[in-house]
């Protein structure tokens, strides 16, 4: 094996020109893989991306869609891209949902004959507030709505409280969290139909612990409207205990949130400019806002950063991509996905053809592959590269979703990819007040970076389908 | 696809025998990934590992070689084995260095004008004791012995600061500890040799912060003993600045740690016997022992307690391993590597014939892996299994070393196999106070659990070379 110093020098000897040389695919391999090293050795060596991330989390550490920090966190990115030289730095408007938590989210379980026990809750995003002085009455555990169907009548006045974990069999955390997760989204709606007065919900999550985690749900036009929160494992767990020993279980809620009107915020972007072909544009993106429980470390200020630095590092390295590489933060993916759908809708994409959209959303964990969204021939195309991705330990190339801010341009035809991660511990962060910057390792959030710079770049010299 | 369920349910409907019916490769295949699966969905749903660490490292946290807490470490694991009906639970003897830190270990740097300013450190493992009053001397810094030798008689009288990190752009860590830990094992006898009074060096991990990492190190019969201490790589960094100023530093270093005398203590291992062939063993492995700064919960009480689960796992299942699947805890694999060796030479190995044997001492990280330390065939035979692997994201099999404590068998002619692990955050925590059980996800512990039962219940059936 020549030896990575050699490899090191030899790479900066290799004539760096707009034009790749007409190089059959072998040849042009080996071009990629003297990129991908130079790549990996800059970012684990002098990479920004845990610095940018600290500096994000630290001024912007509440950023959901409408809020003070969402404002902070279009500026810090706007200006750490504009501090890098990127070309075309720029914000596109979009109105956002504001929802807001306010002070007050309580629970207490009410035995008879004994005192009031706490229970660890949050607003669900979305939700509305219960009247002030709370809502008090009996609760039901149900598993699933089949179950809650199933009660009839006897729902009528109750608390609804979902309580079916997610599967821990499942090797895929986001397949455990697809089986569990439609109680939040839908658990408001279904209780009210049944005659519930409120939801309450068990936390999404793998972990077991006092820290509910919130996420977004939603009501149906029609339906009344009934206050939906989260409860921590732990809580639930004890709640069901009590349910279970067939005491007289009630509960106070009492939770202060509202939806105010919605108000102007917007994308930021930043690119590098293709030498070739600049209107044929590649996306690589994150969304900048996130719940306001934690610090949205790695949902998904890690995506953000990784896109910036992505740019930043081929430039750094003075690549020059045929195409143009464009970082772009969306705002209001948890809660509207409005910024994802402005993007697609901006007048300027008229004028633009997008070759790819790329999301890191799943958190900033040792990335071990790519998912892509796109046909059997875009997909065989890929894995062509897969011995590049196989030397940065990422060598997982599997058709998959993309991500929900680039969804809306995907489906226009664009082919989507994910940075697909281990993904053991996402969940126990996610959407809640465990999400912070401590959680994110520096050099795997790096690694991010490097294999979303190497597809950005072959993508920016090849082309897809 | 098939959904989980019906795969589940088909699993306990196969009948498990001891002689598996004489179904051709892929017909085997097939019945290894329904096992795969099983193991999968039983570990990841109920497995016992992160209990029993909790356990090992709440009862025995400081497992040092001949300390009090080794010998817990024995007691406990025993009893997880008896207690869970593994064939044949015992202890073999082995006589164990025993090196004992004592209670002080202090730095200060000294200059002239200002107040001491204090540098936190340890003992290296097996370093002699400063006089009580310490030892205090110029310091001179060096990145290799090579600058060293070249200072010629500017080291003499002096504390020899070593201070080349671990160098980051390595994608794998091990790598990177590989090219900077020659100073910490080799850094007294270098500096004795020198003329040199003492050895400081920055700590071997990719962390930056203030906790110092021990580990072994040694000396050369005949050559001079100077104490030896790891420094933080924040103490090395602002220690460094200080000599870059030109400022006249000077260190003064008081440990008091000492070497006693060898004293008695064992490996401990249990087994599922196999059904068919009992005396052909197949060994999964880890160390016993520990430093003393953290609990061990990485390196290695996670090796260990992985490979109770897997033998437990084996026999919940009411799997029936042709030939036996053996836990061993090895004992001092930090400093001395006795345990290995007392395995390798004990009686009763000659009535026996060793398959393979397996070792997981890379941290309890999410697998992604074998490395393979055999001749080609073997490792073309285990990568005829590889899709079983792929299949729990463990899909990389690559010639490798296996693990320190295995080293002895696997130098008499024994396949050995390493758990290969995600390792960004490995020697952030590595022998040192961060070593702790918070760090371990108990999903990516399972993981490996799963994955190594996989390999024992294969080899079992299958045998290698």
């Amino acid at each position: 094996m020549t030896p990575p110093t050699v490899l090191l020098i030899l790479s900066f000897l290799i004539p760096l020109t707009c034009s790749l040389s007409p190089a059959g695919e072998p040849g042009r391999l080996e071009e990629y893989r003297t990129v991908a090293r130079r790549l990996l050795e800059a970012a684990l060596r002098d990479g920004e991306a845990y610095a940018m991330l600290q500096e994000l989390t630290a001024r912007a550490p509440q950023r959901l869609s409408g809020s003070a920090g969402a404002d902070s966190a279009v500026i810090a990115t706007k200006r750490m891209m504009e501090s890098r030289g990127f070309d075309r730095v720029r914000v596109e408007p979009v109105m956002v949902p504001r929802w807001v938590r306010g002070p007050v989210e309580k629970a207490e379980i009410l035995i008879p004959g004994r005192r009031p026990i706490s229970l660890a809750v949050c607003a669900l995003g979305g939700s509305v507030a219960t009247p002030e002085k709370g809502i008090t009455a009996e609760v039901v555990e149900v598993k699933s709505f089949d179950e809650l169907h199933a009660l009839g009548t006897g729902a009528r006045g109750k608390i609804i409280f979902f309580n079916r974990p997610m599967d821990p069999s499942k090797l895929n955390t986001f397949e455990a969290y697809g089986g569990a997760v439609d109680q939040r989204v839908r658990g408001a709606v279904e209780s009210a139909e049944a005659g519930g007065v409120a939801a309450l919900v068990r936390s999404v999550t793998l972990s077991s612990d006092d820290v509910p985690h919130t996420g977004a749900m939603g009501y149906k036009e029609g339906s009344p409207q009934v206050p939906a929160a989260a409860v921590s494992v732990r809580g639930a767990n004890m709640l069901s205990d009590f349910l279970k020993k067939g005491a007289r279980v009630r509960l106070r809620i009492r939770l202060s949130c509202a939806t105010l009107p919605d108000v102007p915020s917007s994308n930021v972007m930043g690119e590098i400019r293709g030498c070739e072909r600049p209107e044929e544009v590649i996306v690589i993106g994150g969304h900048l806002d996130s719940w306001d429980k934690g610090a949205g470390a790695h949902d998904d200020g890690a995506g953000c950063i990784q896109a910036i630095d992505v740019v930043s590092l081929i430039r750094r390295l003075n690549l020059m991509p045929k195409r143009t590489i464009r970082a772009v933060m969306f705002m209001n993916e948890e809660n509207g996905l409005r910024g994802g759908k402005a993007y697609a809708a901006a007048p300027e994409r008229s004028t633009e053809k997008h070759i790819a959209m790329i999301e890191s959303d799943r958190g900033a964990f040792a990335p071990r592959g790519l998912t892509v969204q796109a046909d059997s021939l875009s997909l065989e195309k890929v894995r062509l590269w897969r011995s590049l991705f196989e030397g940065l330990n990422a060598g997982r190339i599997e058709k998959g979703g993309s991500g929900a801010d680039v969804s809306a341009m995907v489906g226009k035809g664009v082919a989507g990819f994910g940075l697909d991660v281990e993904n053991h511990r996402y969940f126990d962060y996610h959407h809640s007040a465990n999400d912070t910057i401590d959680k994110v390792n520096p050099r795997e959030l790096e690694m991010g970076v490097v294999v979303l710079a190497l597809l950005c770049y072959i993508l920016a010299q090849e082309g897809i389908g």
